[in-house]
């Protein structure tokens, strides 16, 4: 672990680098145990494993763990394996994801199910979903056991609720926001919490990081979403309308359908309703979101969520962690301007 | 549970049915919270899952689960949980194999994958994966848990290496072997020895129902496999020549192509590795494993592993379920006659 002398210099660079400098040896401990870990006689589990963990993932939910665990005074290592499953359970879903999507590329290389095939994916997934809860199992600890397990089953509803939201109109508000509690939240709440967890330390400490993590994951999913629909997202490494080719009823086209008028909701309905898409109509989804406002909207319900989640912080002793967390959830929203 | 006394009246049925007889009231435990812990806000997760949880499958792991509990004594409630848990791992393995198999029946229904698609039925096995997880967490028995996860961990890697069987003629008897211990053996193995471990009771025990499913597992598979070549099949509602037509290396083609003469072998080169296949060459196949004695081969190694389980079980004191239990690894074998 750094000293806090170096905390001044850090200022500069990114929120997430700088809670990375602050739990540093941790985070090279939970990669080292990832690692281990996602190995196997069977060469295919770590060939696949490590093409998508290697892949530059920001490993932002085990460091909500690791800072969570520090944040809370814990000296023990069983954080370092709750990281590596937290971990674990997001490749998991990300491989059945892409599975599910037909996705192309993730993370700014080919997706594992282009590359090998639907069937390793969906097995490998399957195998460190397991080896995460192998991990949690050695932590000893049955609290943070049924954190995670309850998050997983979250996961897998939300997943299931979001194949309502393709070539479908009528999806709502409510149903969207559902859905984001569900398939990205629960996991940052329950990294959260499962590291406060293991401190032992007063409940209050554990709402607070839950209730954190459960509003970074909205307002994270929420500019996700914006994303889609910006030129920026290019450089990031992730192909520019993903959800608009899935015809996917995200934030910004709910928003943009509400708003929209006679002249463009036979536009939205060909597109996402029919999913019967031409070169140009990803240009003029772009056009129309923004036009309508839709995209700011989005952009104001995710600020209002990192709000609330650097209120959730705000209860707790001013500290270089939580002042990196509270920095994480604007940086969260600031990062898509 | 049942008393002794109507062991005598059920001597003329399967000892499946027998076993089931002495288990009954926790078999009925087990549905009960089966069905309760499927359920789920998002429709179609129970829809789908009920879909194949209540097709007619046998409930042989569960079954193992309770007998081992019973058999050792066990007087809470955690036998029914952890037999809930199995059958959802199993319910979600089987998901996931339709999904990679692109299986068209299952359980002689129509396999979920092509009711729904591939994307809810990976998302339901997920979740009842996660579901199976939290209901070991149920038990506070962190020694279960630790078995359930070993198993789940080996059975993806056993599909992985499977993956390996498809089109390729070189596969050996000990890879064959390796998937089948691992693919099916683990959870029947595991099945039976976390039943024991709940009882605290020796560790012979504990050893000798682990022992005890291993082999019922691989007798169980290398019969499966055999029977894919029978025309039985057709009478236990499965499509005869799954395994044909998937071009998979099972130990009958294994032992047929090792046998097989000049005239044979462009055969199984042009059926297996190349997949390309006429309407007639499964008869053909069929008949080239009978001839070269492949099907007898196959169930004479299955007789001897569910020798072995039997052996496994005569260390224990003589019991009904015992009993049951061993009659059950005859059984096993003597269904494909």
């Amino acid at each position: 672990m750094l000293t806090n002398t170096r905390t001044d210099d850090l200022k500069t660079v990114s929120p997430v680098e700088r809670l990375h400098a602050l739990i540093a040896a941790d985070m090279a401990a939970t990669d080292r145990l990832i690692h281990a870990r996602m190995g196997s006689e069977v060469a295919l589990i770590p060939d696949l494993s490590k093409h998508l963990i290697d892949s530059g993932g920001k490993r932002l939910r085990p460091m909500l763990t690791l800072a969570a665990a520090q944040a809370g005074g814990y000296s023990g290592d069983n954080h370092v394996k709750l990281a590596a499953a937290v971990e674990f359970i997001h490749t998991a879903t990300l491989l059945h994801d892409d599975v599910v999507d037909e996705s192309a590329l993730r993370r700014g290389k080919v997706s594992a199910n282009l590359m090998w095939g639907n069937k390793p994916s969906v097995l490998v997934g399957d195998f460190l979903f397991s080896r995460s809860f192998q991990l949690m199992v050695e932590t000893g600890n049955l609290t943070v056991l049924d954190i995670l397990a309850g998050a997983a089953a979250i996961i897998a509803e939300g997943e299931v609720m979001q194949l309502k939201s393709t070539n479908n109109l009528g999806v709502t508000e409510e149903h969207y926001l559902n859905v984001v509690s569900a398939k990205t939240a629960a996991l940052f709440s329950a990294a959260a919490k499962s590291g406060a967890e293991l401190t032992s330390r007063n409940r209050d400490f554990v709402a607070a990081m839950e209730d954190y993590g459960n509003n970074l994951g909205i307002a994270f999913q929420l500019v996700d979403d914006a994303l889609d629909y910006s030129g920026r997202q290019a450089l990031m490494g992730k192909t520019v309308g993903d959800d608009f080719r899935e015809a996917k009823m995200t934030l910004p086209i709910i928003l943009a359908y509400a708003r929209a008028d006679d002249a463009t909701r036979p536009f939205w309905k060909r597109v996402i309703e029919t999913g019967n898409q031409t070169e140009s109509d990803l240009d003029r989804a772009i056009t129309l979101v923004e036009q309508t406002g839709a995209i700011q909207e989005t952009m104001r319900r995710a600020r209002a969520y990192a709000d609330q989640a650097k209120t959730a912080l705000a209860v707790l002793p001013d500290s270089d962690i939580h002042r990196a967390l509270s920095d994480i959830a604007d940086f969260c929203v600031e990062r898509a301007y």
